[in-house]
């Protein structure tokens, strides 16, 4: 089974693919797509979404993972990510691919052990778990981590998308 | 010339068509996209998605229009919005349509006169200016609104999308 990861924003949204087998897992592929704040909002958005749609057909994952949204207090930046979020989410939708919503904490607690990991050391994990990986970047490491989380999650709890 | 109006959101996005010709606007089409709160976040973005795309293909705007986002203090309400703006967002940029967006009171202005109507009076002047029109609900008749707006505004500013 495959999994895609998935870690939204609109200048810099990052994707990670694994694949578990006789529940091992391991790297398939990771990467970013960069937006320039120059570019018009629905350039930007289409960008995004045909670039994911492209990364599902070329690897085919068969679920989803998607860390849950991080609500801070600007209003402008949480639309802006909102926005991204919803093309994003939209790419899995696309191809009836299951997507699930982790809390960060549920992610570094899979992927570290500790609920309260700091960045640096879920990047050194990924590449403890994932042989052979090194994550293109911040946002693809990410991606990653809710992928691996999902298959430390899988199969106790629905799949079947989030409200 | 075709203007596509959008009026965005999660649980119910409008949308209106209107044709412009010798400088005179007529009613085509509206409607509005309802989606439950029991149904998953994916399958609701997908369905106002899709629609949109079928609207966009009956239609053919030529060119889209929607209201700049109002932004409230709740952070849950807001990501929300944000995730249905972006698909709504992401169907005319699917179909190379321009769109442009116009400050809520840019839209009453140009609907009723004054920046600061009533939802009322833009109700009442969408029936005088687009003769034979009956709004389907509140949401298709801001989003009539909207493309009565880009109409007046039409020329006077770049439309090559917004950042």
């Amino acid at each position: 089974m495959r999994i895609l990861g998935l870690d939204p924003s609109l200048s810099s949204t990052g994707w990670g693919i694994i694949e578990v087998e006789n529940n091992r897992i391991r790297y398939v592929a990771d990467g970013f797509i960069k937006t320039e704040p120059k570019t018009a909002l629905t350039d930007r958005l289409s960008m995004i979404y045909k670039t994911l749609c492209g990364v599902i057909e070329a690897y085919k994952p068969d679920e989803a993972a998607i860390e849950q949204v991080f609500l801070n207090s600007n209003a402008v930046s949480t639309i802006k990510l909102g926005q991204a979020r919803g093309v994003v989410i939209l790419a899995p939708a696309t191809y009836h691919i299951p997507l699930t919503e982790y809390e960060p904490n549920q992610i570094k607690k899979a992927v570290v052990g500790v609920g309260h990991a700091e960045k640096h050391q879920v990047e050194t994990m990924i590449k403890v778990l994932l042989p052979g990986c090194r994550p293109k970047n911040n946002d693809s490491a990410d991606a990653l981590a809710a992928a691996i989380c999902h298959n430390s999650f899988h199969g106790t709890h629905s799949i079947k998308g989030f409200k």
